[in-house]
């Protein structure tokens, strides 16, 4: 098999480590032939030829078969890719805000041309969660796929749990260790996992799901309380997203939502910067998946193993479909809203309460909720109310 | 796509439960043309026509296009895997013992009349663990996989470290939760375990594996001061079976051992039936996989999505080769070995001896070994000895 010549966008740690993995493995059969980035002057662990600030290099060459996409910039990702795409380059790429927003438009651009576009690397890091959704788990078996699939979120619950730590002292602690970005607000208000969750969604069920239809609340609004009533359930809280079939296996909803989950199951397990994911089939057995879900070797492993993936014409098939995600939020769930003592919480939101408890501190409702009035509803938005969902499936 | 018709060989839990999904999902595609068993005169869910005791009933219908294969006989399998192989029926079976012994052959015949011979439920039940090796994990990365592949000594192993149960009293605990053969050889020495090594090795390594090649040592010599010097270290004591790679990622040294795994580790957290793999990487990034190595639903479960992947004409492609593996074993490994208070150990057996220690009840030594030097020794079949790894890889 001939070497395949890669243009690379972005130089920073996940680039830099493809870069050297594939100059120390020839075996590997593929070769990065220019690199484009913003900054030329800066100081790079490789040659300068290498280094162009024109896009152009890259995708007019015609030598370059594959496009490895690494930039954080959303937009010029999306136009990198679409030219990449149209000049018959496949392209790999880690940009889980672009693939939530453009999957459409970059999967039609794809079969127009003929190429592939795999983005293993934009959803839960080096868990292949996506392959084995497109290969190995059928739809017509497949009950839900949940999971932890933000790492910042989850030092950050982890220490709240163990440390006994407020929100913002985590949080401080977590940008510190280098485990959250400067401006938090994707990860901690659960849209970074949304996105995640879409991607999910279209290659479990084959439905293309919008930011709006998810049921989202971050970790920002839980309590030092809600931390100790879970302790006293023997739980954890973990911001889990959750997409779940109804029974004939089509998808009926979807969530990113702090929910208790029992100590002794493998979600309440995965701690600090861990990514983990159910898959649950018709057959009720659980498969779990547990690996790094960011940073620079599981997002360059999961890179790489793209770049093997494409050398050997792999392509997404998308074999579910690709339809879009009418939601079907008539069911209930369990959820606990907790709230400051004196907040008044309207109770009609509940179709059934089944513990209310009143306390100086905080007080909270635990009850059945339809699913289409929570996603309607404006304790979704307010950072004084806890939501947090009761695990059942 | 048309529907296909399946002959399935053997009706007991997991036949019966594939039999039952295949029926309430017509979506699957699939349905159980004709069942073949030994007994015909047993009360059975499904109806009689359904039934025969002559495998040509299968093995010379036309219309039959795969042949699921779940009978517990590695000869005879293997002798109805072989014909239908041959008069162009694609097989799925789930006989690890069949597949380690005779895979050579079987490639070959699928191969030669151009079907597909799958078998996910061969090894560790609902872990896709042979798909990912096959599909996403390159050999040119791959460092090490190891895992908890045999639920039975898994669940034995978890109430000797728990409730401090001598080996008798757990295998016993075993057998009446259902969690061990009425006959446990093949777990307890680790020859299961084994079988399902080599399997992993082919598909991880593209190495194909003699069972005289790996060094096993099952559980039964465990003493509870193994137990109790592994409590002291904080760690579990799992049966590991382990293929690791040398620096050109080429397998190297195979191994089915107890092992002490810091409880810290998810394999010393992969308790009583559950099975656990980690797949490492060049890139130093570890990919956890864990789920439920046996019993009805895993292994049905396994056999569907198999049956899903003939649909779409899935075969495995051996991409990273398949050529007889040479053992390598003169690197070192550290090992601790423990024996009666009298008995005699060789010390030439250690290239370096760290820790000695003698008691009344039970002594040790601890040192590095080298594996070519372990693979020949006695100490392996000598049931006064205990033989623990210390985990590194």
């Amino acid at each position: 098999m001939s070497t395949i010549k890669i243009g690379l966008f972005g130089f920073g740690v996940v680039g830099e480590g493809i870069y050297q993995v594939l100059e120390q493995k020839a075996s590997l059969g593929a070769e990065i032939k220019k690199v484009v980035i913003k900054q030329k002057d800066k100081a790079r662990n490789a040659p300068s030829h290498l280094f162009s600030l024109n896009a152009n290099d890259i995708l007019e060459d015609d030598e370059i078969d594959l496009v490895v996409e690494l930039i954080d910039d959303s937009a010029a990702a999306y136009d990198i890719a679409e030219k990449a795409l149209k000049s018959g380059k496949s392209v790999v790429s880690a940009n889980k805000k672009m693939i939530a927003e453009k999957h459409k438009e970059l999967i039609a651009l794809s079969r127009e041309n003929g190429v592939s576009f795999l983005y293993e690397a934009a959803v839960c890091g080096s868990i292949p969660i996506i392959r084995n959704l497109e290969e190995y788990f059928d739809n017509d078996l497949l009950h839900s796929v949940k999971g932890i699939v933000n790492g910042s979120t989850n030092y950050i619950l982890s220490r709240m749990l163990k440390e006994g730590e407020s929100f913002d002292v985590a949080l401080k602690s977590a940008k510190e260790s280098g485990f959250a970005e400067s401006d938090p607000y994707l990860d901690v208000e659960g849209v970074d996992a949304a996105y995640k969750l879409g991607i999910i969604a279209l290659h479990a069920f084959g439905k293309r799901v919008e930011l709006k239809d998810i049921i989202r609340k971050g970790i920002t609004s839980l309590h030092p309380f809600d931390f100790q009533y879970a302790k006293e359930k023997r739980s954890s809280i973990k911001l889990i997203a959750k997409s779940v079939g109804n029974d004939n296996n089509e998808l009926q909803a979807l969530s990113v939502l702090p929910s208790f989950v029992p100590i002794s199951e493998p979600l309440a397990q995965t701690n600090n910067e861990f990514n983990g994911v159910i898959v649950k089939s018709s057959l009720a057995d659980e498969q779990f998946f547990y690996g790094k879900g960011a940073g620079r070797f599981p997002t360059s492993s999961a890179v790489l193993s793209d770049i093997s993936a494409f050398k050997y014409d792999y392509r997404y098939e998308y074999k579910k479909g690709i339809e879009d995600f009418i939601p079907q939020n008539n069911t209930t769930a369990s959820f606990y809203i907790s709230f400051n003592g004196d907040k008044d919480v309207n109770k009609d939101l509940f179709e059934r309460i089944e513990e209310s408890f009143t306390g100086r501190e905080r007080s909270y409702l635990l009850g059945e909720i339809k699913l289409s009035k929570l996603l309607a509803s404006e304790v979704l938005q307010d950072p004084e109310i806890s939501v947090i969902q009761l695990q059942k499936d």
